[in-house]
């Protein structure tokens, strides 16, 4: 073995640990979970935890094995279509709505495909002389396995908060910043780079790095606290169409709406649904889990706006916030990246924040080629773009450029609202 | 202990065996499931097993113990509302559509429940000085029991038969006999007397006894079988409006059916889900899971028609069919009447056959008085009447007089034809 | 000509004049209307007056014209589509939810038609020999078209009604017998001829007259009044679930429905729209525009039960009630039982009465050959009985043995209640 | 009367001339109309005419005589909630899905509230010292009136247009020029001004004119013509998926969408509705009705893309397309600018483009005051911004920075595609 052998085998040494550390965090996020609760799908957009896990898997078949592996036979042909999420070009995928209603595979199966998959995809990378284009694909799965962690947590908070027994998720909780005074931050008017760099990864819906002309705004450093938001709702926020855009009161009077997602009032008090229980209401934690028909008619009634996913990202550069966050996580420790930062609600800083952008491709946006084409642009309509991560994302997933995307009215991804304005 | 005293207790032990006998029964029809099984709802009628298992001890511990036994504390507050299928006066329910949301209780603790619940009431059966009226209440909850039990298998093979992986519930297979040439046996025009006699136990809905002006008509022995279905469907019945009411040709446009629910072309030939997994479509055996339009349609096609249920029990009360029936489940044993007759499909004369009566109330019905008033009156709307019994209903709980119902349009139900016609 | 060519032509000259009367009364029932009341559908059982006019010409052309006269041309081959209500084997229909959407052909255009096809109609009979066959044909045309009479005052009231405007389709008010006390007439068990007798018209629906073995019953002479009604509202009836069907329930729940179609509220009074405008509820009418589920839970409030459609036909044949009604409307003169009886809502006796009964076929019934086949049979699925006739049913119209029949939600007819009880 | 007064007079005189003759084009475009064509509502996005006509009257009473006229009295209180539309600060609103329920009032009460209402702003404008604000909501009611003008003939068009009968609107056709060859029109990259000037009207929703970074593209001087979005039908492009949005391809499915809205195939031949009838198909004419889905799948096909709404108003601000327009419709006379143009489809140069653009608001956007706050904001949600006007479009309401909105399925506006391109 040559030095560059041996440089080249370190790296495939690294990159296979490197997968299994990621592929194994999905079932870790999974351990608490009885049998039951990888099962069911309370409704459409909220997948059955063990969906997740095949899905993730099905992808490296799919993407890596199926294409460049030689002599690859699938785990089961059946699989081919029950884990396809969406991906037309894959052929056939089980209706998403549908997801709910398969009892087979079991668990148990969904975990031996699972190891199958990572064997083999380690096998592949031991062996072969892999090709950069190879890699590149499976650096996509990775990142595309966290955005399925986040998921996992997501849809396991909806699961467990709509269930009326309130089961818990864990039972630690951790000791979270409060919210302080808002302060802001100002930008002068001019033309600012956005859009992620040529250095790490980033998904195609990044790119390219563009000038931008932004007009003098300020942001907030603070995102809006639970007790902020009460404030909102006692000043009959909720009952006021002038705040309101025309879909989201609809909205909010179709689906009698009027407290964020997981909020209950038990007599006279307010209770909120986290993952270690049902507990008081904490008014300095931040408020999570709104639609952006909700954080736009807060803005309102405050009397200043949402930023644009532009000034985020400008602002997102400029300060250490993610520097932040990613701290606040090491600092606890492995677990406690797990597990607790998500047991006491969402802390300061830690909560996706909407923007007033629709999500559209960059000027130059080239999407992905092959299968992955369908990844990111075929969502570009009737979405907003929120920025920053949450307690839910992976520590080595927050990226300035990072661009999350949901409809206006959906609220059980950890979003929240930090406030923006115009300055002279 | 005196001699009445004596006699009471064998009776009391023996209601003891009887409901522990009929209890186990349930559980023991899951034996062979997965818990994922357990948990899945594919469509709102069709429950998740388990919820079936905590409905019918919620039954005896809303209708008995918490009514009847001093002191009696719920086993869990919380089940109350979740266990509750739809009787408004036991308070409120949780939404039927919804069973399949809740991955709690899991299906440990639903055993749990079971257990306690029967614990509970065999203490309370040994220990007190019984009123009749909390007999009766009994009985009616093994009846339900029972009722309950058909539609597990009902809704496992609904679970089962949706998947596309196609699971086995039970692995052997019974012989059963197989269709013979069609015999008409006919039935003088005249007074009969149709509905529960005063022996035995029966529903509210069986009664009174009462007569009926029946016109000449004769009912075929045999039950109409899947070749001569397919021999409709060849013909393009369900292409052709003239044979089908209007709501049912609304349905077969609208849901696209061309065949029974669980009929498969696959290249040329005709497969069929059972619960021993998919086979080669019998041609000989009763043609099942047939909706009321298509049994209609069928008749209309044939040139005949549907019995009423008068006629229909006339019929049963005339022939050994009951009695057939049972001796079969009984001649393979206690396992083989859980097991085999379903594993091979549905066998000759052991399917439910509708009847044209639309399900209503019989001259000088009366409801039961209290919570089980919701029993059946409130469901004599828009539904039809299938009679006779299936192989998924327990040996003794056939009856001439038993009034099965269900919508036109569904069919998930171990249901078949048997036709009728006029006679002068 | 000899004498029987006389008789013939005797015969055909009356024909034509009834024909020629009965067409008439369709388009002097609609004499009050602006252009734009015959065009609006506000909801799909609702159809344009227009529609109604061109539907009933379509009849007799499609029916008769086209078969049997020779060389008749269509009017207009568009009509064929646009006019057929539901007949499959007369080829396409229009949708029927979508009569509202076609602002043409114009109510001139559809005048024309009728006049095209009422020539053609006089045409065919004065010169040709014409068969036994086709003159049952035009009998059932001119039923036909009688009942599309009635359909056209329901569905103005119904346009006129769903107008926040409350325009006034009538000026003048008659007279009206008020409710008096209730009076039962009773029935003594035993069998009862039932259905249409030989002479006379009848649909096919309506026979074979045959036996029923009924239970000793009573009727009562009066139908519910607005009064009796609303002490059913003010004792919460429709917010208790122990009266009401389930599938009633759900529909009271799910539309809000919490008084009859055509009544509201204004501060502390009630109101009832009626064809001469909205006037002040009077509380000695009968109580009309009721649906099944409401009159079975009135019922069921008052401890009492609907009648069945044999027993309500047993109570018409041995009382005088129709004679009555028919006496009512002719004392009012032709004009009268145009406007008249309808202006004030609906007097006592004038209501179509819900049975207990499903819609289904007599023993014995044979549906009409040919494309009137599906007149009648196919409809007899999952709706309810009514009997008797009302302000809206023209004179020649009601009939002892005349079956009406509508969806247990359905409520835009005339309908009322008539109370039933079972007597030893 | 001095100068300055008389100065004020004849603009007072020019502004009443001005309201009269644009209020008078509203009912001349509705000359050939029959009653019945004001009075349906197809689907519930396309109102009634009679409607229209109804709703911009409310506008100038209720945003100027109710608010700044002494002793002003409503014509018709029932009114007021009659033809809101959506204002939820004027009070209550008849539901939108419902105007085609309502017959009343009538064609005939509609033109006498219009003549009301105008004698009503006339003398107000003759007798008042008229305050800037006031004229200020008096130029925005005209241009309300306008863009309903513009929704009169969509409207018409879909009414006639779904009718089988084809009716005819107007007779005569325009001679139109046909599409050249694609020619493409190159910006630089860099800082561009676009929105509206702050002379002459414009829209809250333009405003403030502001910088955008745009990089450098091309824009294609031509609309896509029935001939070139013919060849996209051809290559199955309804037919693959890697085109298509994912809601897009959703509704195609959905909708089984397979050609743009008024194409019929009747044989092996296409022809396209148009207000004079039902035309062959034109290969040189513009493509229109066409949805957002449409014309991004359609660019895609192209291996292009649609351009940006400022992309196109840097575009329209160089070019002399909207000068070209207006000078078409002048060489036509008065009489063509109405009838002629739509007539013969639509020509080149005279179609809403399509821009990639959601519809959002400006940097520094500031919404109208007061009522008319609900103006446009509050529809900055899943709509996308179309530019440049159409023939259906009156003369003096063409703009550079004019944003027309709507959602992406949406497609009975006169719209179509102009294509453009990144350049380096």
């Amino acid at each position: 073995m040559n030095r560059q052998q041996a440089i080249e085998k370190t790296k495939i040494t690294h990159l296979i640990d490197e997968y299994l550390r990621i592929r194994a965090h999905s079932t870790t996020l999974c351990a608490s979970l009885q049998v039951e609760d990888y099962t069911v799908q309370p409704i459409a957009e909220v997948s059955p935890p063990k969906w997740h896990l095949g899905h993730t898997t099905w992808f490296f078949e799919e993407v890596i094995l199926v294409k460049y592996m030689t002599d690859y036979s699938r785990y089961h042909q059946g699989y081919r279509v029950l884990f396809n999420s969406y991906y037309k070009s894959a052929g056939e995928h089980w209706l998403q709505s549908q997801r709910g209603s398969l009892s087979r595979p079991t668990v148990d199966e969904v975990i031996h495909y699972r190891n199958y998959v990572d064997q083999q995809v380690v096998n592949f990378l031991s062996l072969a002389d892999i090709d950069e284009a190879v890699l590149s694909l499976l650096e996509i799965g990775l990142h595309h396995e966290q955005q399925h962690q986040e998921l996992l947590l997501m849809d396991i908070k909806y699961i467990l908060g709509c269930n009326p027994l309130s089961p818990v998720y864990c039972d630690q909780s951790l000791g979270i910043p409060r919210s302080e005074k808002a302060r802001w931050r100002a930008f002068d008017e001019g033309i600012y780079e956005v859009g992620a760099i040529n250095r790490g990864f980033a998904y195609d819906n990044e790119k390219p790095r563009h000038k931008s002309y932004n007009y003098g705004f300020a942001i907030s450093e603070n995102t809006i606290t639970n007790g902020e938001y009460l404030a909102f709702i006692q000043d009959d926020g909720y009952g006021r169409a002038e705040f309101w855009l025309s879909l989201g009161w609809e909205w909010v009077n179709d689906k009698k709406i009027a407290h964020p997602l997981y909020w209950q009032k038990i007599g006279n008090e307010w209770f909120e649904f986290t993952l270690h229980g049902l507990m008081p209401l904490d008014l300095n934690l931040p408020v999570t889990h709104i639609s952006y028909f909700e954080a736009d008619a807060f803005a309102n009634w405050k009397g200043l706006r949402l930023p644009t996913e532009h000034e985020l990202e400008v602002y997102l550069q400029a300060s250490s916030a993610v520097a932040v966050i990613s701290e606040i996580n090491k600092r606890n420790g492995n677990l406690a990246s797990i597990y607790h930062p998500i047991a006491s609600g969402v802390p300061f800083g830690q909560v996706w924040c909407w923007t007033k952008s629709h999500y559209s491709g960059y000027p130059g946006y080239k999407p992905y080629q092959g299968m992955l084409n369908e990844y990111n642009g075929k969502f570009m309509c009737s979405q907003f773009v929120l920025r920053g991560g949450c307690v839910a994302t992976p520590n080595d997933h927050y990226r300035h450029s990072y661009r999350n995307f949901y409809q206006p009215h959906q609220r059980w991804m950890f979003s929240g609202i930090r406030l923006a304005q115009d300055i002279e």
